[in-house]
C-alpha cells in the first residue's frame, strides 16, 4: 500500500512537472528556468502541505522525486522540440491528472496526521493547487486556481468524496478510485462545457 | 485569557476574510477563487508565523477558523450582491481592524516561543502583513504593504507599543488595548491624511 | 569554524539586503517598503531552506541578522540619496556575491541535516534563489531566476563543486573557496558575455 502510494506520488509529480515545463515553453523561458517552473509545480503543493502538517518534507530523504521531475521535464523538452507545438488540451489533461492523484495523497497524509475531515480536504486542496499557483505567480500569469472553471472546486469535491467514502467504510483503494474519478470528471467536464460557479451578480456580465 | 485570545483570533480572521472577499469581488473572481483569496488573506500571515516559529499551525486542529472564514465570506457576498457596490473605506477599515488584532496575537505568540523583543515585533508584522501580501500577489496588484501609507509601519509601531508596555509591567489586557489603539489610529490617520515615510530623495517627486 | 560560518552568513545577508534596497529604490518604494524588500531578499531563501529542513529558522534566536539588514539598508539609502543613481553592475555584483556565500551555507546546512548530495545542492539553490524570487514577485518584475543568464545554474554548479570537493576529501575551507570562486566566475561571466543555456528550439529566435 505504501509502495502503491509512492508510485502514485511519483506519477503525480511527473505530470505536474510536464505542466510546469509546458508553461516554461510558452513563456519562452530557457535552461534552468524550465527546471525551476517544473520543480515548483511538481513539489510546491506537497511541500506546503508537509510544512503546515509539520511532517518531514516528502522529497527531502528520497531523491526519486527529483529524478521523476528531471525525466518528465527532459521528455517534455524533447517532445516539444520535435513537434514545435502542443495542443492546449495536453496541458489541461496533464493538470487534471495531477489534481486527481494529488488530492487523494494530500487528504490521506493529512488524515494520517490526525486532522479532522474538513481540514484534511483543505490540505488535499493545498497539495493540488499551491504548486500550480506558485508556477503561475512566477510565470506572471493569472493563477489558474482563481479562474472560474472549477479548479479548486474539483479538488474540494475529490477530497469530500474520499473522506466520505472512508466514513462509509469503503475500502481505501476503492475510495481512492472513486475520488480520482470524481476529480477527473468534474475537471474535464468543466473544461469541455465551461462550467463555472457564479457567486457575485455583476451588473454587466464580463 | 486563552479563550479571549481565541475570540480575538477569530475576529481577526473574519475581518481579513472580508478584505480578501472584497478584493475577489473587485477582481471579478468567482466561486472558489473567492474562498482562496479570503482564506489566504485570513490565515496566510498566521500560518507563515507558526511555520517560522515551528509552532503547530493554529488552524490545523481547530476548525472554528475555517468556519469563521466561510461565514465572513458568505455574509460579504450576500451584502455585496444586495448593494452592488461598496465604499473603498470599508475595505480599508476592515484591513486596519485586522492589523490591530493580528499584531498583538502575533507578538504574543512569538514571545510565548521565547524569541527576543525585536524578533517578536517582526513576527507580529509578518502575521499582519503576509496574508494580505499573498492576496495581492495572487490578485496581481501591487502589494499594499509596499505602498507608502505606513502599512507595515503601523504593525511595527503596534508591536513596539505592546512589547514595551509589557516591559514596563503593564497588565497584559491593557497592553493589548494600547497596542491596538496605536495600530488603529496610525493606520487610519495615514489613510485619512496620506501620511508617508519618505526615505529616498527622488529627483522628481512621484 | 561555526563563528566563521556565522560571519559568512551575516555578509551574505547584508549583500542581499543591499540588492533588495536597490530594487526598492528603482521601484520608487518608500519607508518600510524598503525594509520589507531588503528583508525578504536577505533572509527569504534561508528561511525557506530551514523550514523545509525542519531546522530552527536561523534568524529567530539571533538578532544580529536583523541588525545586519538594517545597517546594510541604511548605508545603501544614504549612498543612493547622495549619488542619485547607481550603476546596474553594482546590483549584479552584490547579487553574485550573495549567491556565492549563500550556496555554500545552504549546502553545508542541508548536509548537516543528513540529506543526500543532490538534495543538498537543491537546498543550496533554494537558499540562493528564493529570497530574490520573492523580492521580484513582490516588486512585480520577472523573477531573475527565470531569465536565461545562468542564475540558478550558477548556484547548482557552486553546490556541485562543494559537495564533490568534500567527496574527494578536500578540506572544508578549501572546498568553500573553490565553490565560491566557481559560482562567482560563472555568474559574472554569464553577465559579461551573456552566456545562456538554450533548451527549447524556438522557431524564431527571441
Amino acid at each position: 500500500m505504501d509502495s502503491l502510494f509512492h508510485w502514485f506520488d511519483l506519477v503525480g509529480v511527473a505530470v505536474f512537472a510536464v505542466s510546469g515545463t509546458l508553461v516554461a515553453y510558452r513563456k519562452k523561458l530557457d535552461g534552468f528556468g524550465v527546471i525551476v517552473l517544473a520543480s515548483v509545480t511538481a513539489i510546491g503543493g506537497g511541500t506546503v502541505r508537509d510544512v503546515i502538517l509539520d511532517a518531514p518534507v516528502f522529497w527531502l530523504q528520497d531523491q526519486s522525486y527529483l529524478y521523476s521531475i528531471f525525466v518528465a521535464a527532459f521528455i517534455t523538452i524533447v517532445w516539444v522540440n520535435k513537434n514545435k507545438d502542443f495542443p492546449q488540451i495536453v496541458l489541461e489533461v496533464a493538470d487534471a491528472l495531477g489534481l486527481a492523484f494529488f488530492v487523494v495523497m494530500g487528504v490521506q497524509k493529512a488524515l494520517d496526521y490526525g486532522v479532522q475531515d474538513m481540514t484534511a480536504v483543505l490540505m488535499g486542496t493545498i497539495t493540488c493547487c499551491f504548486g500550480g499557483m506558485i508556477r503561475d505567480v512566477l510565470a506572471r500569469q493569472t493563477p489558474m486556481v482563481l479562474k472560474s472553471e472549477l479548479y479548486a472546486t474539483t479538488c474540494i469535491l475529490g477530497g469530500i468524496v474520499y473522506t466520505q467514502s472512508l466514513n462509509f467504510s469503503v475500502n481505501t483503494e476503492v475510495a481512492m478510485v472513486l475520488s480520482m474519478l470524481a476529480t477527473l470528471s468534474l475537471r474535464l467536464g468543466a473544461l469541455k462545457w465551461g462550467w463555472s460557479l457564479p457567486v457575485f451578480h455583476y451588473v454587466k456580465s464580463k
